[in-house]
């Protein structure tokens, strides 16, 4: 490490409380699915105010709808966007860099799960709390400060880096998909996603569905004269158990040591409105994991044979089919190399900081790497914070993690792009 | 049949139009639970044009807590209320008659099911069609017209007649039962419910339910460290399934003929938020049929063993006991004689009408009849119009029907009170 690279996480560390207050400030701005305005002012007043003014992104599904990438999903983009912003070279040489973050996150819900506001950010024994802490607002930070620390440093870079914060990472990837679309591409792609210092060589591919199903609603004098639509989706369900088990069955090289990487999650379930009337009506929305190798069209497939071959069984399926939707995530798992130039470089920085090599990390769900591994021109990964309940109650980040992962991108960036004085 | 009976049933014909226009209207006004407001002004009106001005009877949960009767439930009575008119005696010596109708309808939906709007209400081939055309908006127009038909016809009756229409039939038979406490209360009480011209001497206890289950949430990258609070419930709606089969397992003699009378509903079922995140919660509302003779300490009891004992089975359910709360329905069932003085002049009057014995009717649903059977001092049953999908799309009353509804229950009313010139 030279006195170029010392200064730059010197930089690094003392934007460490400002890095820790701004992620906090995400925290605070409640960012689920559409409801992300707010999160996105805080997010664009603070890079301007860094010296990165970015673009709004939006996010346009007919411009889109061609793209192998996108999925169609049935809610609107109306004043949503993604932000991305350039910092220019200040030399040449150097290899390009861009750091992805996403800034929507899940419900909070229960609520009553939460020892604390969710909303309400606090520190406590080292660990941030609050719904988005983990995932991924704590990783935004971290890369804003990586790079905003070079500029505190006085130094420059020998090659571009953008910064890009995206919408829908949580159920889509459009956000991330429409700005690689828009140009915003790089040598090197990093995604602070709270795995810990890892290094991620592979993900699941993953798809979203829903499946509707009709029943006859009678009076519940007459049980026997309706057909219960909830209870018309456990055969169903129990179908794509199956198939999860069938996708499990063997080991996959790409995730040695997981013995159940490809999930299926049975995410909501909701039918009938009335405890005398037997329900007409009920659906049931799905998440299921794939492995890398099989397409979105083949997952898909397996999915609507496996409903199929069920209803076939059923005299009430078989005469009224269920309907089945695929929306939101259609992502296509992958797997790279440990030996990619960027993915060992990262790994090199963290264990001159660290003094351990990063590990690789498999990683059984899908992260906005999609759009870049598949359709993008670099070498991409993910590497971020050390987070616990991502996607629970009492979520958070361990605020040491936090300033690891902005001192490692800050080294990457000093060794990727080139410093320039 | 005498000169006045045949000018009584003549007033019943003329007035046939303005009753099946007044259904009409009723059924114009959507009135689901909560909702009750507009059909209770049409209602209101047309008792006080009829020179039967109604008092407004409210449900004053607090009064009527240490009622055995009094079903909890977790909606507000403010701006709720029934409507109940005595018309007084004209002279003495006859027996005073009730005639009681709900005014709360089912849910609509699912809506698609429809081939008509089901507040629009249109007549095609003698039927009516529209929600709560037959349960019991038609039933409400007869017995209406029943009693106007008295004083068109220029006569009199010796005794009182309590005409009463409630809310809450649907859902925990508070209406009724807060007419009932304020001492609306006859020797004979009918109710037009929609089963049919059958004279009802049996019908089963119902009860409701809530079941909330609890999980863990959990991103779906490790769905395997949730608990899925939706599959969690399969084994509690199993073991009420089972608790079904074991109610229905002999015939029982309050229902000869009927192999199933007592039925479990799995009527309403919600869990979870989004695809990717394991379900924390779900709750299910369920409907229990039960015999006459087991009280509602009774059924509540082998409710609660049935979860308890499969939640002892499961170590997730036996460390996190769902919640199980009672609310709405606690009707017990009950049997009559169909040799009951009113039940047995019920017949006669059908049969001197239709030229056939009216035939006994068993029902597996519950009606009012619970608070008058039960506290009340007089001999109640049930016979009305024939209605076919009731608490379904398409609802619809036979028109014919409804007028042989009410001038059954003119004559009723000519032989239970007496008439007088």
């Amino acid at each position: 490490m030279d006195r170029r690279e010392a200064a730059l996480l010197q930089a690094v560390d003392r934007l460490n409380e400002e890095m820790i207050d701004f992620a906090a400030r995400l925290v605070a701005e409640p960012s689920t699915l559409g409801n992300e305005a707010s999160v996105l002012q805080v997010m664009e007043q603070q890079m301007r105010d860094l010296g990165y003014p970015p673009r709004r992104v939006g996010v346009d599904p007919v411009a889109l709808a061609g793209h192998p990438g996108f999925a169609p999903v049935p809610w609107d983009y109306q004043g949503r966007y993604n932000l991305a912003a350039v910092r220019p070279a200040d030399g040449a040489g150097g290899k390009s860099a861009l750091f992805n973050g996403h800034l929507d996150v899940v419900s909070e819900q229960p609520i009553e799960g939460w020892r604390r506001d969710p909303y309400c950010p606090e520190i406590e024994q080292g660990w941030l709390y609050g719904r988005g802490a983990g995932d991924m607002k704590a990783g935004v930070a971290a890369i804003v400060y990586a790079l905003a620390a070079v500029d505190r440093a006085g130094l420059g870079l020998a090659a571009p880096v953008t910064l890009e914060v995206v919408i829908e990472e949580e159920c889509s990837g459009n956000g991330a998909l429409a700005c690689l679309a828009a140009g915003y591409d790089a040598e090197a792609v990093l995604i602070p996603e709270p795995f810990g210092p890892t290094i991620l060589t592979s993900q699941v591919g993953v798809c979203w569905f829903k499946v509707q199903v009709k029943g006859v609603p009678k009076h519940a004098l007459d049980t026997g004269g309706g057909v219960n639509a909830i209870e018309k989706c456990y055969p169903l369900i129990a179908a794509l158990r199956e198939l999860e088990r069938s996708l499990n069955a063997e080991p996959h090289p790409a995730f040695p040591g997981i013995s159940h990487p490809f999930n299926f999650n049975l995410g909501v379930l909701k039918g009938g409105d009335w405890p005398s009337t037997v329900p007409a009506f009920a659906e049931f929305h799905g998440r299921l994991g794939f492995p890398p190798g099989l397409s979105y069209e083949d997952i898909r497939a397996l999915v609507e044979r496996a409903l199929d071959q069920t209803a076939q069984h059923d005299p009430w399926l078989a005469a009224h089919r269920p309907s089945l939707e695929f929306y939101g995530f259609r992502s296509q798992g992958h797997q790279v190399p440990m030996e990619l130039e960027a993915l060992r470089l990262l790994g090199r920085c963290h264990q001159d900081l660290s003094g351990s090599p990063a590990a690789e990390f498999h990683s059984t769900a899908t992260t906005d790497l999609r759009a870049f591994v598949h359709y993008g021109r670099g070498q991409a990964t993910c590497f971020g914070p050390l987070a616990e309940n991502i996607h629970a109650s009492n979520e958070r980040v361990n605020l040491q993690s936090v300033l690891h992962t902005a001192r490692t991108y800050a080294l990457f960036l000093s060794r990727w792009c080139g410093l320039v004085d």
